[in-house]
């Protein structure tokens, strides 16, 4: 990363500067993510895309956790839809400051529960309810001060996308073909497009992601749509392609990663950063934020889901009801198999994640 | 392999002897899987099963093959099908030598053209092509001489499936979990069926196998049905179910062996047995028949079927028409990553295959 080149354009942040938000597929532009509009939620339906783009529209917090617990939405799509969701009730009732604190709390603590492994969604609540609070303490309008906290927000973690994709970037060489895993975001795919950009032919390939399809259904249209090439392969094959050599680099974004560098992430990603390693291919995730708390493997906890979504595709049954199955939504990378973390200072050594304050 | 017991009860066959009918699951029943019957091949459709227990009709060569080609049979179904495809000639036509040989021959090019990668359906065409024109040389009945042959041939297969499966049964333990790909027919099946029956507590992890979920829709239900606990996961499971220690074999068929030790099947198996190999798990492959032919990796032909049947999902669409998507049907796994070679031998090391006269 060259700071200058962030830095240099005066009052342009680094998303304005380097095109961030005209590169974005309609997944995610963030007002297509999740956005607070008259009371409600309007929250981008992954489901249906891209045969739909349509939206479920939330009144209650409950409705929003039940949307999230559902998949409505992903990845980054929890955070935005949470912290929006605190806003029904701050919109609604500015006027009794300890019940708010207390509806706030408890809307907290039933967002958080319905996806356990990714804390980004927790650590953004925490700060809405640290920003409510001082705003209840000094008088002033918790909605607005929320409003425009995730305002802020969503402008630093567009600016911190930039920032890490750019590092990426600089890494894919001409010729590459990359693969991936599930649907990587605004980091992973903005690294594709700045690199295209820079002249440089790209394939993707992208496994479909079973059970939900958000590699079929998320990223391949998404690539598509910025104008990148992509295959679309199922779950079972990218250590074939590999043999092919048709991959040089193994990228993905991250729903955590520990401070000792171990990388969590869909299912499957794990397997695939085995199978890379076994083909002298690197493997980069992109870091999303820091959490302290998440020092060591047995600080990660892993969603499981209900087995029965395992038993479905698009709605149809692929078993017998009689069949047991399992459905670990996460899984762990461990550093050995990392060749390195994308992080808003550049590219780090999963090794070293410790000693820098931010990702 | 303790050959004495094998051929110690006088006129009983090894699979006589085992009880191996009595074990196999419907579908593993071999009139379920192909049987010639009134001038038609009526083939079991794995397509409908467990849902169906449903039969495809074909009263020509061109819809045999036809239905091989549409998958309503795999495995082992093709070369049973297809070699009582070659009935509907031979009991049609017994009258001219000269034409039947030729219509033999195209037939045979037709059905081998099917499916290239899995070499048994071709050496079994050639064998009986070989047994018709003796029959005419001699003037015998050239049908009866190959529906004779057939069940000769029938016979032979599931007594080394059952030697084959006792091999393995060994060096299966108590408490085991045992990850599976695809759907391993009557060696894998028979195989755990014999451990258990033995006394040792199993448990089996079956990957759906994508795209067309023969893993959730043949090996899961046949695994019920057989009395054995089975857990169904999506094809990106297998490496973190084997970190959670829950794995301690890696056991599948295989389409093709060559005589240096590359493991042809499924999609799925290579990275599957990198996987194991990174856990410290033993992958071992069934052997089904010896092709001098394939003598090492350059010999192997990957069947690369319609990019079309990635994007669906039993039917339904799981992405956009404008993606682009790649299906190779099989991947090829080099022996440093098997452990053993199920033969009617025992388990051998894929390194000495070639000293094997059978397999």
């Amino acid at each position: 990363m060259d700071s200058e080149t962030v830095t240099g354009s005066g009052s342009l942040s680094p998303a304005q500067q380097h095109g961030t938000y005209e590169l974005l597929p309609f997944v995610l532009d963030p007002k297509n993510i999740a956005r607070f509009d008259a009371g409600q939620v309007i929250i981008g339906d992954r489901r249906q895309y891209p045969f739909e783009q349509s939206f479920v529209t939330c009144r209650t917090v409950a409705e929003v956790a039940s949307a999230i617990e559902g998949m409505v939405t992903q990845g980054s799509g929890p955070w935005l839809a949470s912290v929006n969701a605190l806003r029904i009730l701050t919109s609604d009732s500015p006027d009794n400051p300890a019940t708010l604190m207390a509806d706030l709390q408890q809307a907290r603590d039933l967002l958080v529960s319905t996806r356990p492994t990714n804390t980004a969604m927790m650590q953004r609540l925490d700060q809405m309810l640290s920003i409510a609070k001082q705003a209840l303490a000094t008088n002033s309008d918790v909605d607005y001060a929320i409003a425009a906290s995730i305002d802020e927000v969503l402008l630093g973690i567009y600016d911190d996308y930039t920032l890490r994709a750019l590092a990426m970037a600089d890494l894919i060489d001409d010729g590459d073909g990359i693969l991936t895993n599930c649907f990587g975001e605004a980091g992973v795919l903005l690294s594709i497009a700045f690199a295209a950009r820079q002249g440089k032919d790209i394939i993707v390939y992208a496994p479909e992601t079973r059970p939900y399809f958000q590699g079929a259904k998320l990223t391949a249209p998404s690539l598509h749509e910025m104008g990148i090439k992509v295959n679309l392969i199922t779950d079972n094959m990218p250590a074939h392609i590999m043999s092919e050599r048709k991959i040089q680099k193994y990228v993905t974004a991250a729903d955590l990663i520990t401070l000792d560098g171990h990388v969590v992430n869909k299912i499957g990603t794990f397997q695939n950063a085995i199978s890379a390693h076994a083909h002298d291919i690197p493997f980069f995730a992109f870091a999303w934020g820091r959490d302290d708390s998440k020092k060591q493997r047995s600080d990660i906890v892993i969603e499981e889901r209900d087995a029965a979504e395992i038993k479905l595709a698009l709605g149809t049954a692929t078993t017998i009801d009689t069949i047991s199955a399992r459905y670990p939504a996460f899984d762990i990378t461990p550093p050995n198999y990392v060749s390195g973390v994308v992080t808003v200072h550049g590219v780090a050594s999963p090794y070293n994640l410790e000693s820098l304050s931010t990702w």
